[in-house]
């Protein structure tokens, strides 16, 4: 293989051969291929794109670079969900128990917070003692046993995906759509998935904001998932504000508990609700996404899906008192209410503005290897659309400092703005639902 | 700085400040920014390019980085040829001993043959005893005493070009106009200039076939020039087939003592008479190129340019009896005529196949460090346009072995055309020429 001349070829717009493909990462993978010359190739690939054969061949060196765990001992469809990304998403949190507590296998390996996102890890992490490094053979035990386990990436799956990861976040090429999918796509095939449910962020606070390149990436999610008999069903929801009222780890968790009480914030409740119905209907569970709606509401409301959580949090060595009282979970010291500073309606609630100042509290991480405070974050009331009058609270930041504190209220203060008359120009909650056969608006799906 | 946010910067169509430019190329230069950072950002400035600002500060911190020679000692206006690249193109060592035996200084580094084109120094180096790696004093010595000196490009001049083109080389990023020009520019201007010429090719067998970027190339390195200046002036000359008849170093170099002699093949000649008009008009040795071109000619017929060669080979090392007796430079041990296989008009000489033909019989190199056979390669007589009868000898190989003789002789059958009949679509040898004021076709030239 003569690299610099695969390089010439992507960057011309030639497509490679599957076998080139392959060659090119598997060098890579094994250290023949320098990072100059990835980092090079990827950045062809950001400009050109990759075919669906170029696509597959990817997938597969990146699927087959670790171990394909197999659950052939846990009766059933095992399906996943996994999210495109965004700010006070705490949704895996209470769908993988709703799920699961309806007899539906759940294997689930999440990520940590990156950027100006929260991660589903960090917030299981701040109930004390609950372990997500569960090893492979932990993790297919309780599977059979429980139905559900929430584990991270092990080392195991798919290292090529960790190290190409890690050059694009330092190379600029993190936002190409077929490298996110494939990125996405081999880890989940990894896991052990027959099935999954995406929800696919747009607005200014997810990955790809503009809901073309939303619905392309899941397009190329759903068609990566085909060619390896895997159904993959996608839902467009909104992330121009946070979903839910909490931003950062230990409050997250606690409305995700909340929410799992049948309390917790309208919105969460529904956009969970809506991905639990699809992941009852790939699973076979139900006859329809629309009958498992109306099953997973019940299910949150009658207790089950807060008895499943109590469990799945013992099985992984947490504490399950959480799911009773929320202060087993880290408080932070400095509480700081942020008031309305006029009359008027909400009229945007900037989610990305949010995500990084929660990060600059500590909630989140700039580099993978960071440290961040549990505790800290943000309980923001205000939705688009809320009639506020001066002087009414809106939100409050929960900080490890008064300075930190203020500092967090002045971001908010920017990020929710407030209007005299003016409608929101937020975007519809559900929008799209996307399959293998096409795209449906929401307001049409039965 | 945040190296990754200036990558990006780049790859989404944003300008960098001169600031930034200067900062991510001083890192790389430093060793504080890793080849895979720059990998990636030299490949989003292939589809990116670079503002005429971003060029002006490349090719600063490039000029800086090293030593920048002033000529101070040496009379008049300093001026030097660059060529873009071909195969059969040893115009440089017709030139630089013509021009200076007009009385103008000129002081020449050039480079090594790579890829299918051939390189001046490998060809000097044919000449036995020639030194091309003169130290710069004793290159600024030579160019006071005697008024040209021809030199490689030393360690000293421009070091973060040389890092840069080794990067590029592997990462399918050579071909960048703005990265091409600032590269020649550097040196260039590094190596103690007042004006340049510029020999910029088109057809098959150059680096950038086709007119428009070859026409862009010399725009951009004509204003960089003027950034500094220094006054440039380009011609476009033919590369789909070879210059004169001789590809291979010793050959080309035999040819280029006959062209000093006044004998020599006719393209190779006007082309050089042409780029000695420029530049004796350019060093206000003449009035005008036309009457640059009138004095060049007469120094090759009158011996004064052959004389000067011999001088300057004396100066540098080389065996000066070269000048009289070609018998002094290496031969070849097999040599193998070629006939045409047919009657009729040649209608295309592939300069770019039979460059590669000369590599693998030796001549060139396909990596920088590789060795060369100076006495290998070929000598076409056979022109576009030229009326054969079968079993004429069209061209003969010059090969270390039987077997390799054999193989250049059937690359030669393939990359010399043979038609009845058809006329041949070669490029006009000059077709244009590009000053800091515009685009003139050659014809209208006067």
């Amino acid at each position: 293989m003569i690299a610099y001349r695969l390089i010439q070829k992507k960057r011309d717009g030639a497509e490679l051969s599957t076998a080139e493909i392959d060659e090119l990462f598997r060098a890579y993978a094994e250290g023949r291929l320098p990072d100059y010359q990835m980092a090079a190739f990827l950045m062809a690939v950001y400009f050109r794109g990759l075919s669906a054969r170029e696509l597959a061949a990817l997938v597969d060196v990146m699927l087959h670079s670790g171990a394909v765990v197999r659950l052939d001992d846990s009766p059933g469809v095992k399906v996943d969900k996994h999210s495109t990304g965004g700010v006070g998403d705490k949704v895996s949190l209470v769908l993988a128990p709703l799920v699961a507590s309806l007899g539906v296998t759940v294997p689930m390996m999440s990520g940590r917070g990156l950027g100006h996102t929260g991660g589903t890890l960090d917030k299981l992490e701040a109930i004390p003692g609950f372990r997500t490094d569960l090893t492979l053979a932990e993790y297919r035990a309780q599977l059979a046993r429980l139905g559900c386990a929430m584990i991270g990436q092990t080392d195991e799956v798919a290292p090529l995906d960790r190290r190409l990861y890690a050059l694009r976040d330092v190379t600029g090429t993190v936002e190409s759509i077929p490298l996110i999918a494939s990125s996405i796509m081999s880890k989940k095939l990894a896991e052990g998935i027959d099935a999954l449910v995406l929800d696919v962020k747009r607005g200014g606070g997810a990955f790809l904001p503009e809901l073309d390149l939303a619905l392309e990436l899941a397009r190329t999610m759903i068609e990566i998932g085909r060619a390896y008999g895997r159904e993959v069903v996608a839902l467009v929801t909104a992330m121009d504000r946070p979903l839910g009222h909490a931003v950062g780890n230990a409050l997250e968790t606690e409305e995700a508990i909340l929410t799992l009480r049948g309390e917790g914030p309208r919105d969460l409740r529904t956009v969970t609700v809506a991905l639990a119905g699809e992941m009852l209907a790939l699973a076979g569970a139900v006859e329809s996404p629309a009958a498992g709606r109306v099953a997973a509401g019940a299910a949150l409301d009658d207790g089950r899906a807060l008895a499943f959580m109590a469990r799945l949090i013992d099985a992984q060595g947490g504490n399950p008192a959480v799911v009773e009282d929320p202060a087993v979970l880290p408080q932070a010291p400095v509480r700081r209410v942020v008031e309305a500073p006029g009359d008027g309606v909400v009229v945007a609630v900037d989610a990305r503005r949010i995500g990084w100042a929660a990060v600059e509290l500590g909630a989140g991480r700039t580099r993978l290897d960071a440290r961040i405070d549990p505790a800290v974050g943000f309980h923001v009331t205000a939705k688009p659309g809320t009639v506020v009058a001066r002087g009414e609270p809106i939100a409050s930041v929960h900080a490890a400092t008064a300075a930190d504190a203020e500092r967090g209220a002045a971001a908010l203060r920017e990020a929710i703005r407030i209007a005299d008359g003016a409608a929101p120009a937020a975007l519809p909650l559900l929008s799209h639902r996307i399959t293998h056969a096409g795209i449906e608006e929401w307001t049409a799906v039965g």
